[in-house]
């Protein structure tokens, strides 16, 4: 009854500052792996289970670039190859390996792909440069949240959410009287709200030295395969050019642990107060505030809600659909056609001009680069 | 291998006290139910999903006769039909609604009617009007108990635990003598104790102020479909009239959470001390006490019994009888036969005699109205 | 997918001093079970699941040499009938007891037959007699293990593991270096270690005053299905008889719970400081930390990765075996041949020349005796 996970597809394993040189565990798509930086500091990530007894790794020790089991004392190197045996003759058996797993780091993130190591290729993992680019400051975080991975990304790719959920913060009523507009290309999607003249989030309007007068608003969220967005956010004032604003971009990745559980990796990189470490701090606040004590325990209520059921995925219920749901529901479309169809390479995203093209606060502009689908 | 639950039935939901203007959730054979009072301050009950997104209702907001969505903020009324999209056009699609349920508020409770509500006929509610007339002043609670509910029907039917379980309370060496008779009417079935001339239990001689002489003591248990239970207790100095002692009305209404996790609704409706308002807290004590720490460890042991033997129902492990499990046995039975016919009305429970009949403290008044069966 | 437990088999079911002229509940391989000592102080094991209404009978009152039921009052006595009903005629139908289990005490343990009980013979339980030989001072316990059993089997069985999991206590170079032997026995096994000549673990040495100076070392694991363990373990002034050193008998015996859930009794019976009784303590620390702060931690996350991949028994990812599992994997065969033939008789495992046997610290010794297999 579940829905399968994508293999071959890029998940984002941990930010970069999470993976020392430190044994580090993560469960990814149900998978449990070791992520350890090699002394040159290369990451790298290796199935946590030892193959002679299945004992956790990552209960082991660091030893240079190899890690030693804590039960037998078998070493391993970045490869998964067993490379000393201390019983016996030392013999190594061929077989005595564990799976690695490729891995990039790019974006102030490490990559992993679950699948085919063959069709692994770094090209096709989504932009998120923004965090490395030294003109927006940039914090990150991660919340696990116990909900499958697609309740979220319903959640993110319909915005219309933020005038209740977080009402008094990034609400606002010309949010409800904005316009929607979906866009595709290849298996990318965006959902693109157009909120213009009316008085900015509570939360925005703050930030923007508590401007009070009307501004154009917009929310344009772009989605990758399986679970990857980008939004483009940000308030100007009415009619004015976005320079003379403030604005973000906001990095919402979700990896799933397993099927009732998520790792939710945010990220705000900003264009403004570039030189103001308070700004950092009240970022960070707005995110666990919004983040975690308002979308997670709705997201984790709806899963409980799932569960009495005894579903494990909301199309089985037959959920009745609005308009703007279009979004979420091309995205699990996506998902089911990639799901049947596992062992194919992702169309590329890099469209070469998604990069430039999310920081355009006017929608016409993405008229002549990707199809509006309805 | 677990029964189904009956679902053309009435069921209690909430003593009306539980309800209020306010949103309330509770499980019932299942399902997430929302609860509340409209304005005029009737009870409605409507499901808890958001049909939009399966969001529970109950985290949302009451406005005066509606509930708005903490999600989306769509809004429902007390018939589950949306009554406001605040998104785009405002269009409501036709299909934008969540299961109403009927619900009647009588006897001082809430009951709901979890089937075909073109079968909810309110006159087959038992009578337990006992909570609701002022000659009885009377005290309730809810207690959840962590095991089938049928579990507790068996415990209720056969009082001859009291002895035991609630030795130095409720129990005495009379109990253990006692006649016991079986009788039916249709569904309804009684499980009545008749057992005069000896000490009172504890508990009842203490309320009898010390009395400390020989009584007659009854208990007759009141069965309907699928575990309502009333039961007429109380006790008479011997061959005296029962106006010369105390009694009353214990109400023992189970509600099944799910299949393991039941709502049990207690009730005093007493003869005695009528403006003593201390006796208020003396009986909701003996029965907390009594019900709280005594009956639901032991009904959580038997489920924990049943669990670990990977057994769903008592039935399935063939519990060797004895004559005091008839009334037990018989309420089983009829559950069978009505879960094999679900659709059908059940038998009217009210048998005018009824309220009347569980006054006398005569087993042979019975006689010329219902079947002793064996 | 789980394997079946052996059922026509002896298991410990706690030690001599767990048991008293009380009520005392164990589950074993899945069965709850009240144990209790008979005023005459013999031991008995019933099923815990009163047969009338499945209350678990641990909860009630142990009255000389029957035991009542909490819930009604019915009494059984120590074969499992029932031998009283308080209740109307006091009939006790035939079918009215609960399964009695042939328990042995013998070596400071009571031992329960899960299987018919026509097999069960008493002098097939294998010995452990060190517990109760006034020559060998003993200390023992029980630590809980949320692990399938045969795990800490394998643990057990391969003690390749101390220099690693235990190191810096009973962990040392000349294990890695030692001599590593299988021995077979009908279907008792021997996984023994000779480790001539290297420096004490440190533990060891420091028990034996720090000694410093090079000794040998030996280790040899006895096994019986299901998972019975006794290790003749010590060091010696190399080259010196055994009694110029000091060593002790290791009692590791495991009885599942469940399939996840295991309990693991340890003793001790040294040969050394027999009127010291400081040294008990010292024992009964060295091995609540080696056992309870390194060997559980580690059995309950291999036993968490066996879970995360959705399988219950180890052979099932076919794990990569080393030649120090030659004897892991010699009793794992000879569990999956028992477990095909339940109902046959165990083979005698009173090899007459075993106790005497592994007190020898030269494998040479058992050539004539046992066969050596690879």
């Amino acid at each position: 009854m579940s829905k399968p996970f994508l293999k071959n597809a890029w998940y984002a394993a941990a930010w970069s500052y999470e993976v020392k040189k430190e044994l580090f565990e993560r469960t990814i798509i149900g998978e449990s792996i070791l992520f350890y930086r090699k002394e040159n500091n290369e990451a790298v990530a290796i199935n946590n289970a030892c193959p002679h007894r299945y004992s956790p790794l990552h209960l082991g020790t660091l030893m240079g670039d190899v890690v030693e089991c804590k039960y037998h004392g078998l070493r391993y190197d970045g490869t998964g190859r067993c490379v000393h045996n201390p019983h016996g003759d030392g013999r190594i058996p061929g077989k005595m390996c564990t799976k690695a797993y490729p891995l990039e780091e790019v974006h102030g993130m490490l990559w992993i792909w679950m699948g085919d190591p063959a069709l692994a290729d770094p090209a096709t993992i989504p932009d998120f440069s923004c965090h490395t680019n030294p003109d927006y400051p940039s914090v990150q975080g991660m919340i696990e949240m116990h909900g499958n991975y697609e309740l979220i990304t319903d959640n993110l790719m319909d915005l219309s959410h933020v005038e209740f959920l977080h009402k008094g913060i990034l609400g606002s009523d010309a949010i409800k009287r904005g316009e929607h507009e979906l866009l595709q290309d290849g298996t990318s999607v965006w959902s693109n709200r157009w909120c213009p003249d009316g008085l900015a989030p509570p939360a925005w309007d703050h930030m923007f030295k508590d401007y009070g007068k009307p501004v154009d608003h917009w929310l344009y969220m772009r989605w990758d395969a399986p679970a990857h967005m980008l939004l483009d956010v940000g308030i100007t004032p009415t009619g004015r050019p976005r320079d003379e604003g403030i604005w973000m971009y906001g990095t919402d990745i979700l990896t799933p642990k397993n099927e009732t559980s998520t790792y939710y990796y945010w990220g705000v990189a900003r264009s403004h107060d570039k030189n103001d470490a308070e700004m950092d701090k009240i970022w960070t606040g707005a995110i666990e505030t919004a983040f975690g004590t308002q979308d997670k325990p709705m997201i984790e209520a709806q899963q409980g809600m799932l569960d009495s059921l005894g579903v494990t995925d909301l199309d089985e219920v037959e959920p009745v659909l609005l308009p703007m749901d279009s979004a979420t529901v091309r995205c699990r479309r996506i998902m089911d056609k990639l799901r049947g169809q596992d062992g194919v390479t992702l169309p590329d995203p890099r469209n070469p001009a998604l990069t430039d093209l999310v920081r355009k606060a006017n929608a016409e502009e993405y008229s002549g680069r990707v199809v509006p689908v309805v």
